[in-house]
């Protein structure tokens, strides 16, 4: 089976996660995600906690978003904001990964990053009820509250693609095969992805 | 390979209905456009050729759309305008042709009227560029006009499908499974929606 750069994007609670841990495990490639973020941590200076929390968030546009310099790192952000600054290493974190070879890059725009390379660009969606049932197994949060999370961190991703691609988050322009997991599971989508990696025409493998 | 109800909608030059007869061609079963045409013209009085330009566009909402009156058919519409009319043949059709057994249906909302029974949904969609250079080799156009036509046939298809859906036209929550043609050419798009069927879970084969 041909090994190549995989991108997944996810609503959330949609399974998008495992989908890519147990696709990258099946290839025996190695997974992005929290390692990425430790990735970007370590080049910017940010601590790890606050990466993960703003690495997905569009810029506010408050003053507030220019508050958090990275410490021991005076004067790197060059007058960006918090956003545009952890935008641009991220950039240079993911770029620099996929030189490296075949991997399964999660989320943080890598679709829109690694554009027009060789790549696989999937989206992974569900219906609500079982994106809502997932989160709330998951994060242990009532119906309510999980339907509100979702409804947040799903508005969040968009604003933050909008700010950052071309094409829109969740959008047939911005990948190549978008799969239900309410439709075939997490199993299920795995195996299509994995499927389809055959089917990809007229470019070199990265191997 | 199991067999089941496969709809396919498609952006205008994605190559979905070439991609969708081959499925059927592949399964041995019985495939579904112009012959759905075909059947709503039997059924409604409707000329066949007046069907297939107004099969999948919206009300006009003008006097103009209540004027076509199925020849021979008098006061069968009841005080429905020609595509309310239209679209409650189809509808009837469509959920007869899907009683008989498996299928390919391309078009026509078949995705949101067999929403919830055991089908597998799918959307083709594929680069600008690409529609644009099939549908100027296909209806001999050149590229101005070509991405004229996209641009109205795509915008009447979404439409059409506000009117009569419950989702939208070309959004995740509409299907199951969505590619892009670009990435997988009409090939490797047929050999994923025949693999998908395997992966499909929770649900009894049609046959």
């Amino acid at each position: 089976m041909e090994k190549r750069i995989i991108t997944i994007s996810r609503e959330y609670g949609a399974g998008g996660l495992p989908v890519g841990r147990m696709v990258a495990e099946k290839l025996g490639i190695p997974f992005y995600d929290k390692k990425l973020v430790e990735h970007v941590a370590e080049e910017s200076g940010f601590a790890p906690k606050f990466i993960e929390e703003h690495g997905e968030h569009s810029p506010s546009g408050s003053m507030f978003s220019y508050a958090f310099a990275p410490q021991g790192v005076p004067g790197v952000m060059n007058g960006l904001s918090t956003s545009d600054y952890l935008w641009n290493v991220q950039c240079n974190v993911i770029l620099q990964l996929a030189e490296k070879g075949p991997c399964v890059i999660v989320g943080r725009c890598a679709s829109e990053l690694l554009k027009g390379s060789n790549v696989l660009s999937v989206f992974i969606y569900a219906d609500e009820q079982d994106c809502a049932a997932r989160v709330m197994q998951r994060n242990q949060l009532n119906e309510h509250e999980a339907a509100k999370r979702i409804k947040h961190v799903d508005r969040m991703r968009k604003k933050y693609f909008a700010c950052y691609a071309d094409s829109e988050w969740g959008q047939p322009e911005s990948y190549d095969l978008m799969l239900s997991s309410s439709k075939f599971g997490i199993d299920g989508c795995v195996e299509l992805i994995l499927g389809s990696l055959a089917q990809m025409k007229g470019e070199a493998s990265v191997e």
